[in-house]
């Protein structure tokens, strides 16, 4: 009954029909709407809140119930010297070029995305004309020209050639304005957000929005382990905001320019990296599993040796299947003993840890989980997304796993009088507690459930006649719409059951 | 028992024991502390970050769990135009100068603070020197002084004074280089953090980081009404960082650059807001009684209706006694249909209401419930925390609602042989999916109990010698320090039962 979403053809319709859904249900909002959006920017809305707070609650209880991780909660603005030791400040940027005509801003990298095919054929024989003089650019270029069969990726990466990019961009004309090659220079523009702290907005009072929450585990990891007591190998999670000053946001929440993490980073002492990398990449998949993410849209793409960042020995990605192609909800790295070493280094602060049994001092190597919670939440709502024929008509069904669904049970009086509502409003009340329950008396059953279906509500509970004979209800269950009669001093245990 | 921290000289040792044993314990520690600190900014430790978890579930739980309550969670970035609506843009400022000799930047209206009495009289008679030709500022000073009697208040009246404190501050020293009355004029300095959204620093990419939810919810209001069906009355629910520039920090979590707030904001009918206002200035002061704070700690503090905010019909502040006196830790507002009606202004976009019943259209008045979360968790923090006798010797205890604690239960083999460790193992593992439970096998069992007493943990087992005979454990209470005998198999229940 799935939709298959590889199918390019029913790519855009599935993103477009889960967007829609969301904003009309109250998942997912644009955020300062009434003002036209601030692109790369989303709000959760009532269902949709509560689905992220519910993968998020699933995330922390299977990091910190566990005896060896400890949870954290650090602060978006950090020291500023933070990001020197962690590379960002030198290594988070993006080549950019303004044309000098109109001052319009492009990165450079995904300049060529604006230009046709035609057009790109065009500029690069004449790019070739002009360096066909030059014996070392030519070289080069045949280099290139050996990697790349496809124009569209020659002529990236003749962008991205510091020796290369200045004759194409000559050829080049400018996206918004028009004029012929009047670039600047390629600059390095970072990624990070960056504000004042104090009155004064100078070099030395500048701050910056945590691109990632990791460096606030780092930083913290002596704080903890000596308030904790804890012994390696142990781990600190962290859920929270992050921020990156994006240029092209994409794909609904994919890429946002304000977005949460959940990590998690295990240090282990330097030679059981290998076998934790191992470990962990395995219960993270695991996880996802366990909260009815089908296998068949989950895969790990490993990073090549030569691909890997300034601070990985090994790394992965878990990808999902998105309509729009396999895309990351989670990084598996092993970060080595950089981070703490750079941090050693720039705060002058012995980060080593100290081994009790063996008199040693190090520092641990770290093992990173690092999953996107923005991220995660589109890839279960889009995996959670069902159409399928029911009588004749289409049902929209979201089939969330009870504990990521929103609103638990519904609650229905098949009528509004002999008894029913009151008897409602006691399963209610009984039921509120505990759970996360939805009233409803408006129009034909039938339309509740179709309601509670788009809403991924697992169980639908209706008072009837019959409940006012002998006390007991309808309990429909959203997937395959079986019901069964249940007593209703039962339902509460039978619901916490299903939902453990 | 409990200290009384209305005494002047305890004061100080209170908040820096609080503060020790928050970093200790792992409460709380100064952000980016390896590198001196961000001033204003703090990170939550494993035992703070679970009590900030508590504390916000149960007042998500006590607002979305409402039949009328919904819940939202909004990006911390919004579109600028919102800030002009909410007159943030132009009133959110503090008056600045800057000295011309130095640079250095002072907060005019706390610019008295660094200066003694002695000095403060002095240049005091010579301002009164200066004016005394001027009949127009001699009436001004005459004025202020019936109204004051301190000096400090007087001087920081005439500061504020717009016609007379160019002559004040001719006679002042910058506190920083020593120069005499060489200060610019006073200007405004807004207090939100701006940022730019793209790569280009310019005025129309500039956007803010928000200084508190609540426009997060306005902006939201009918998305959030079509897609939940809400009617009026109804309340929309969020928790959620906020970000101010402060210039003075002060007082541990009390005022902090980066904190989180728990609002909600009450959608009525005009006319029923008075009503409302009443209700939830109760619920909210009930809130906190109902989480284990005393009465006696707690007051209304009402808004004089010439001091009100100029959205405001009618405001008060819940206050807690903190040891440095008494603190706002929440704001219930009657913030009438201002903020509604300024957004409809400004975006061009109806906000009206629909009512089905009356076939009107209104924007509707809001009551808002305003509480810090930051701020609640240092006065839980400080409610709890307690010094008291036992044995000739002082125990620290936390004395923390069993729903805040950040552990629920702690668990002790006697001795780590005999099977007691095993038995104690798989008591962890049949708590720890429902509770957050700690496993302790180190030292005394005494040197164990006030371990978890400084943590606040409400439940000590202990497995002994007739655990093996007979499978029941001694169950150890936090505040009575009481012992029962109970069995393993009933250890569940008996506890989910206590933290109901």
């Amino acid at each position: 009954m799935r939709l298959v979403i590889g199918a390019k053809n029913k790519q855009n319709s599935i993103i477009e029909k889960v967007v829609s859904l969301s904003k009309r249900k109250g998942f997912v909002f644009q955020s300062s709407e009434i003002y036209g959006g601030l692109n790369g920017c989303w709000d959760y809305g009532p269902l949709g809140v509560e689905l992220l707070k519910n993968l998020k609650e699933e995330w922390w209880k299977s990091m910190t119930y566990r005896h060896d991780v400890e949870g954290l909660d650090a602060a978006i603005l950090m020291h500023p010297k933070v990001w020197e030791a962690s590379g960002h400040l030198e290594n988070f940027t993006d080549p950019m070029i303004d044309c000098k005509q109109c001052k319009a801003r492009f990165r450079l990298d995904t300049l060529g995305d604006a230009i046709s095919e035609k057009k790109k054929k065009k500029i690069l024989r004449a790019f070739e004309e002009k360096i066909s003089g030059d014996a070392v650019k030519k070289s080069l270029v045949d280099e290139i020209y050996s990697i790349h069969e496809e124009l569209d990726e020659r002529f990236e990466a003749i962008l991205e050639n510091k020796e290369l990019s200045a004759e194409l961009l000559t050829e080049v004309n400018c996206p918004n304005c028009g004029t012929k090659g009047e670039f600047t220079e390629p600059r390095s523009f970072n990624l990070m957000f960056k504000t004042f702290v104090g009155p004064v907005e100078s070099d030395e009072n500048t701050v910056y929005l945590r691109p990632e929450t990791a460096q606030g585990i780092f930083v913290n990891f002596l704080n903890v382990q000596n308030a904790s007591r804890q012994k390696l190998p142990f781990g600190i999670a962290q859920i929270g905001k992050a921020f990156r000053n994006e240029i092209n946001t994409k794909n609904f929440l994919f890429r946002t320019r304000e977005f949460e993490q959940m990590e998690m980073q295990y240090f282990v002492k330097p030679g059981d990296d290998k076998k934790y990398y191992d470990v962990w990449k395995e219960r993270r998949m695991a996880w996802y599993e366990s909260l009815g993410m089908s296998r068949e849209n989950l895969r790990f793409h490993d990073h090549p040796a030569d691909k890997l960042a300034h601070y990985a020995k090994e790394a992965t990605d878990i990808e999902f299947k998105f309509p729009f192609g396999w895309g990351e909800i989670e990084g598996i790295h092993n970060r080595t003993d950089f981070d703490l070493s750079r941090h050693e280094e720039y705060s002058g602060k012995s980060q080593k840890y100290y081994d009790a049994e063996t008199k040693e001092k190090f520092i641990p190597f770290i093992i990173e989980t690092s999953a996107g919670a923005s991220r995660g939440f589109m890839a279960f709502l889009v995996n959670a997304y069902h159409e399928e024929e029911v009588n004749g008509e289409t049902r929209v069904v979201l089939r969330f796993h009870p504990k990521l669904a929103p609103i638990k049970a519904a609650i229905f009086p098949l009528v509004n009088k002999d008894g029913m509502p009151e008897i409602a409003r006691e399963i209610e009340a009984d039921l509120r507690p505990y759970l996360r329950v939805f009233y409803d008396d408006k129009g034909a059953v039938g339309r509740r459930y179709r309601r509670q279906d788009e809403a991924g509500t697992p169980y639908c509970i209706t008072i009837d006649t019959q409940t006012l004979e002998d006390g007991t209800v309808t309990l429909r269950e959203r997937d395959s719409m079986e019901q069964i009669r249940i007593d209703k001093k039962e339902l509460l245990s039978y619901l916490l059951e299903k939902l453990r």
